[in-house]
């Protein structure tokens, strides 16, 4: 198992130079990242970490978080209650779009986009927004093996310029499919959003989910294994948004990206990936994170619709 | 593995009296199908064939001949070619949708709607058309395993009412993904919906895919296998048209309908499947197809992203 | 002149027994209006008044106001900055559409949609809501030769279930269309919607856009004649919503609908008309109301395109 | 009247050194006019005739066609006929736009974009493409006061490249608004956008449209008065594509442009206008045109909304 960590360092030093893109701007706060920080980890469903660069530094999880928070709502409120609110079908459009809702279907297309997420985040129980959010950091440190904590100052930044995702949530309560707690529904999704959390910590997440939801770490059963499926085929679909079918094809695993420029991905039974670098694309893909999935999907042969792995 | 050939025939008798939906009707030839036609097959990796219900009854392939001559395009004119004529998202769009073509990409999104197959006969190699159409016909004999032939009345029905394919097709040299063969395309792509398999056929050619290109009743090798998981990841992303999303999430396998009533998906490594029976549903899905994998993914756990499986 | 009012007595009459639609339902003051109202109103740019029906009962502006408005916030702003901020064509989509704004120019197509109204009341002076409020009433009263006053009740009832205009305003915010006084935009918007005027108040409103801004029954000026031209433009290419073209084709004078069963029309240099009955269609205009603007406009020859007055 | 002479140098004049844009190249015999040519050309319902610049030189109608025939099929089919395939509503889309007909109603918007005129020719009456051809150029011939001929070079340009137009026609024919004639209607289509004719010519076209249907010059009635306001109106709200309510809003008088630089309006019951330069901008129109109309109606008080003439 060597390999592992021979592949990723030397995936790591072939794109350390690559300079392209820059961070996120609409978040004031993300602009600050450094584009220098690069950090690769994978955890395997046996434990063992592989890491490589920043693997110790801390960003925001952003739209990393949705795969998550999807499947704490599906523990708490069932598959029937989400599957009528929510769609499982992928958008052709970009993260934050709000046209598909409105032309079609009066729900969200998927909850990996914006406006599922918003409405995910709303379904989670709780008597008020300090109860949701301990619950919500509960089963978030849990994924990672230790205890998380929110960023601030992302938080508020979040929050003060979030106008189409206001937006969004007030059409989601137009279309009836969130209640008239619209500001603590926000509130949530923007802290859910602000947790830090390091590369290392999110290969253990991915971990988690590649391990049928028991983290391979402390060995608890973060997510009942029977919706890890559910969680895994919507990331499968959706989770990369408008350019997922080009992500299936040429790295082939469910995976998520947010904003801040991390990427994870899952093989099923295998193992977990998660990359972090601030650049992104755009469609808010971290660009380094793109070429590390890429490589490391051809060499290791891990895309789910090859039959041979090279690990 | 006898539990395989009881679990399809307990499934089959459990749908058998299902008598929702109708035969295709926009081309009147497939109009005239028996709605009690009802036949499953499974073919394992190893060779070995299950089947119950009308298993050796021929039907026109229709679109699920577009995986298969998508490979044939693949292996003729390389990937780097056919990426850039074709692309590998999925719409959120109906099977024979101009929409996206026209506002955003000008070239089709995917090589499993219309529009993409279309483009995809266009690149088929041949000094005429009946020199392409044998080439084709050999292609699909050899993933069946026996010889093929065309079902003259389909392709002149087809022919005669394909005024929105016609349109498609015009469409395509505006944008110049195709050349001035228009009807020469068009032809080959009617004749290559036309060819008459059974379910057992089809079982076999899934099998083939299943099988990383290798025919397991004849052992050719059919399709390059780098060429295999090109081919089963856009069946995955867009073989079920706008309800990918929701296949993928219920089913979790790689497939692709057609409206004659043909269903067939590929379980990487295990076996193919193929459904037989004409009544569609609104989004030209086989009624029965639908019912079939639901339940057979479910009690054999096949999808891809589960881990267990039942067999 | 006795004509005019033989005439609408008779359309009166022919549609008084005409029980298809209700009234509008999404605003829950609005769904108590007695359906059985129905008045009209004609004046002439010479002063003289023809009515029938319940020519003083009042009902909410509504949409009606946005004509109105969108004069006052070019007097105040100048045409240059309010056409850097808002379009002027017509969309081809529902009136509280807001896909045209998210697909294509980021600002709102035209100020006769909710998108474009809303933003022009943000544009309107004032120092707080109460300065400007009162400026806008002062306006309307103007132009009703009267003074108008607010329905609290249809206000509350507006301001509470107004999700899609909350959402439409924080997107708007979002392209930075309108400041971060949100709140106070929507509520001058919902405060214009809800001004009580007569169908007679409204057909003299018409008669002053008819008669140059000059209002016939006191001659106070109450739009400059040079932003007439604008807004009647706007009337006629965009007042009818998705219907535009149809009205256009069918009645020809620049016009402006509401969801309270208010329709007015202009005929330049000649006349305004104002028909009021509650019940709407699908499309939100008063279904007595479209049936009285097609008699009246072929019987006395109102279409601009037709060269012959019958009156 | 010698203020119109004076008027149309002086705007002559004025733009005559605006080198922006150039002529049409998707038609590539279009490609060759010269850009440099600039007629405009005014005719009184009266019957006098003011005119500066190339005003006899001939170019192809092109789209300025479609009102023409537009009035023709209205007079031979019915206006319940033309309804009921043909809609009225502008479409926010390109003039070659085929989304709209897609996503919404599955006929043409209306008459003025291809859609709707490729279908209007074929609704013209006639044994044969050649004696309907015939009958066209009648029609034309009537309306300009002299007998018009087909440049057959463009035709055949027209004919060879028509790639989208045929895609139209084609999925007109899906959609059962056309017949099997596809190929006769297109080529009627293209005849009808080759006919040549001057800006002085058009001019007389136009004052035709003003003055109810009868040629000022030869007192001929070209069309049947009543069905002028159809004509006019929908020159009015869809004439000039997306930039429709644009040119209601600057212009204000209905018009209709075409890609080899013709634009022609009409104010009713007083004058015709033509103006002839080749290069367009990217919406279609002339660049001279546009500015030539502009001025000519701020200058002149042209719009139908203003109500002072300046003439």
């Amino acid at each position: 198992m060597k390999k592992i960590q021979e592949i990723i360092e030397n995936i790591h030093s072939r794109y350390m130079d690559l300079n392209a893109g820059s961070p996120a701007t609409y978040i004031p706060e993300l602009a600050k990242a450094n584009p220098a920080d690069f950090g690769i980890s994978v955890m395997t469903v046996e434990g063992e970490v592989f890491s490589t660069g920043c693997a110790k530094k801390e960003f925001t999880l952003q739209s990393t978080s949705k795969p998550f928070i999807y499947g704490m709502a599906l523990e708490e409120q069932g598959r029937e209650f989400i599957r009528s609110r929510v769609g499982v079908e992928p958008t052709g459009e970009a993260f934050n779009s709000i046209v598909e809702m409105e032309r079609k279907t009066n729900h969200p297309y998927n909850p990996m986009i914006n406006s599922g997420a918003i409405a995910i985040s709303s379904f989670i129980k709780g008597n008020n927004l300090s109860d949701k959010l301990q619950r919500v950091l509960g089963v978030f440190s849990a994924y990672a093996g230790r205890e998380l904590r929110i960023d601030g100052d992302v938080f508020d930044s979040e929050k003060k310029t979030a106008h189409r995702n206001r937006a969004i949530a007030h059409l989601l309560r137009h279309f009836e499919v969130i209640d008239d707690r619209i500001d603590e529904a926000l509130d949530l999704y923007f802290n859910q959003c602000s947790i830090l959390a390091s590369v290392e910590d999110l290969s253990v997440m991915a971990a988690t989910l590649a391990n049928r939801g028991v983290n391979p770490k402390t060995q608890k059963q973060v997510l009942k294994s029977d919706y890890v499926g559910d969680v895994l085929s919507l990331m499968f679909s959706c989770g990369m948004y408008d350019s997922s079918g080009e992500w299936a094809y040429t790295v082939g695993i469910p995976a998520k990206s947010g904003v801040s420029g991390a990427i994870f991905g899952v093989v099923p039974g295998e193992l977990g990936v998660a990359v972090y670098s601030p650049s992104i694309d755009s469609k808010g893909h971290s660009i380094r994170g793109l070429k590390v999935f890429e490589d490391l999907s051809r060499e290791c042969g891990l895309s789910i619709f090859r039959l041979t792995r090279g690990l």
